[in-house]
């Protein structure tokens, strides 16, 4: 396998495009277009919240019954929750306008929308920003690109990445785009994320691999702890690399996963890395846990933990508040065995072992914690188990954009 | 029932000191002593978090075996958590250092520790408070009050209150102090508080009646998820109202429940609204709840929400961040039935209903989020069940604190 330019534009036969539709924002792009020159396949995970979005309603909806589907408008700035039927409406409407220039139905219309809950889109501008998406969608790396851009909110960058592989003598390609920033603690998926693909896949395993990958990426990762109503991952396949459909666990179907999981992992890193007011991203690496549950559980109260995330702010080895979030996140082990160790590209240093502080240097370790990416690794020397789990540190930023977010 | 000015010197026969021993804070008291003249029972909560701190191991042990107890010690600046055998060490040497002077087994010393985890505290400088404590202590109010100081790390100002009610012709009095700033999410009880009463009641309903008080009011409090491996309760009662010993749940045991609850509620609310940085104290109240469980899992969910908890701090109705919180606590509702307003000493406002935001003047709102207390009711139209939770704002100023917390 290897990483190519682009983004959701790089399989073959997938076209996107972005305009500015005002829908919120002034004087950017707000709104993007995924489509596929062919009918393909869909897989999506959803949010677990049980107050969902309109758009996560219609989707899941699509994603359950629809034969097929061809394309995904998303809108940035008004994320279209809690907003009663009205919001459904919305939804209909949206996809219907592209429906007017397909001539098809309209499950065959995603949609997405990120922003400020509560606020109606207005059925006008999100219908006139669709024309206009329709008009300028192309398949160039370029236009992947701008749509990766359209859809961001408070991120800083745009998050995408792509792969070829082969499969029976064809090169597949793999690419996908997502954004998030706030409001991250995926249950399901993480806010909004589009990876389409040309393989040539049944839909059942489709939905198969993007539901295991997305448990040990995107459900890794958090910024502060608060799943969203929107949160959104679809993963669409129009089988245009010609392979011989991939219709059971065979090699192929091996290999897909882990480029899949190349991907998921790619961008839910980029997520928890561009979190709100973030100035780095907090990688928790729990090794020689019982189970992979207990291992899960450890990685994720560590860097969800707003005490920790604080320290790692101030480049404090502060790891006794690790043990600490350890120590409450439901899983049992004995605190007189943990190993802990913080690594970074400045070093690897052994901060805690046998039940008490390890013989460091405090300077030594507030260099390894200044990098721009830092880890601690956690071995509770209870058993063979390990995940790993993504955030940030919380920095004056996040409370300074999430002060007033709405004006 | 009657407050009157005090804490845990207000009840009869109980005496306090504080002193300032060195152990990190330079010019400031950080060792406090409460102290019974008569032996007296001891009822506790602790810690669920499986790191547990050397003293709250010591206390556990003689809050479950020791027929009586005289004294607890505490001391700020260092937590004596994740010290190993030193710590427990360290715990035994204090208690020692007051049985030195009283001639009891050390079963009848409790020991406290709050500040930083992983360090080790220094024998010399503990025991040589321990003899200043038993040198000074007294049964005044003042002395309650500088030991509620002596006891405080990052909170801003003391926290203690003193009742007193009828049993059988005889006065009671009931006081309590308590600490807790950051790293505030009891599970079991708060950081660390120290209520004292001269009722007479056996040690069975002691302890049940803190039990049970504690859920509604110490464990109903956030101020930054992390539940603390140091987190102690203790309820002292040394009988000497000379009230008839209250051995069954009648009339008498019931008013004392009540008195208890007002005084864990007001030290539970004191310590929310004085968590670290914060600007206000945060309520969440739910009503209409299924059943008491989803009243109180909806209530913490909305005020550990890091989003709404900069809203917040921000004045900004940001109503859907709560709707969002409702959703994702693992209670099941329909979010088109819930009702919700804003409520301070500025007003009340209708914000959301039927499914989308009410018609409300967003200034009239800002107004009401202004305010020092600020409550949201959530009204969930699914039952009879309620459940209130406290927390507080989230600001710049919580990071500043704990982004360098240690220096």
């Amino acid at each position: 396998m290897k990483i190519i330019d682009g983004g959701v534009t790089a399989a073959t036969g997938f076209e996107a495009g972005s305009t500015a539709a005002g829908i919120k924002y002034e004087g950017r792009e707000d709104m993007a277009i995924v489509f596929s020159q062919v009918p393909c396949k869909v897989a999506g995970t959803f949010t677990t919240n049980v107050v969902k979005a309109a758009p996560v309603l219609w989707d899941k909806n699509i994603v359950d019954t629809a034969p097929y589907v061809r394309a995904v408008i998303v809108n940035s700035g008004i994320a279209n929750a809690c907003t009663g039927e009205e919001g459904m409406r919305i939804c209909a409407a949206t996809a219907q306008a592209v429906c007017d220039l397909t001539g098809e139905d309209v499950s065959t219309v995603l949609v997405g929308s990120t922003g400020v809950i509560g606020r109606q889109i207005e059925e006008d501008k999100i219908v006139a920003g669709v024309k206009a998406l329709m008009a300028v969608k192309e398949d160039t790396i370029e236009a992947g690109t701008k749509a990766a851009k359209a859809i961001m909110t408070t991120d800083t960058h745009k998050k995408e990445i792509a792969l070829t592989f082969e499969v029976g003598g064809k090169t597949i390609t793999l690419g996908g785009m997502c954004k998030g920033s706030g409001m991250i603690h995926p249950n399901m998926c993480t806010m909004l994320g589009y990876i389409t693909t040309d393989l040539n896949i049944s839909k059942a395993l489709l939905q198969e691999a993007l539901s295991e990958v997305v448990k040990d990426t995107f459900n890794m990762i958090s910024v502060d702890g608060d799943t969203s109503t929107n949160d959104t991952l679809l993963l669409l396949a129009n089988g245009m690399a010609d392979n011989e459909e991939i219709t059971e666990k065979n090699a192929d179907y091996t290999t897909f996963k882990e480029v899949l999981y190349i991907v998921c992992e790619y961008l839910a890193k980029e997520m928890a890395g561009d979190g709100e007011g973030a100035t780095a991203l907090f990688t928790c690496r729990v090794v020689g846990a019982k189970n992979t549950r207990d291992a899960k559980v450890l990685a994720k109260a560590v860097i969800c933990s707003s005490l920790t995330k604080a320290a790692i702010f101030g480049h404090d080895a502060n790891w006794g508040r690790i043990l600490c979030a350890l120590g409450y996140s439901g899983a049992q082990f004995d605190p007189a065995k943990v190993e802990m160790h913080f690594e970074s590209a400045a070093g690897s240093i052994l901060i805690f072992k046998d039940g008490v502080a390890a013989d460091y240097s405090e300077e030594e370790a507030t260099k390894i914690l200044s990098e721009k990416e830092v880890t601690v690794i956690c071995n509770m020397h209870e058993g063979d188990a390990a995940a790993t789990a993504w955030g940030c540190d919380l920095s004056y930023d996040y409370v300074k954009i999430n002060a007033d977010y709405r004006s």
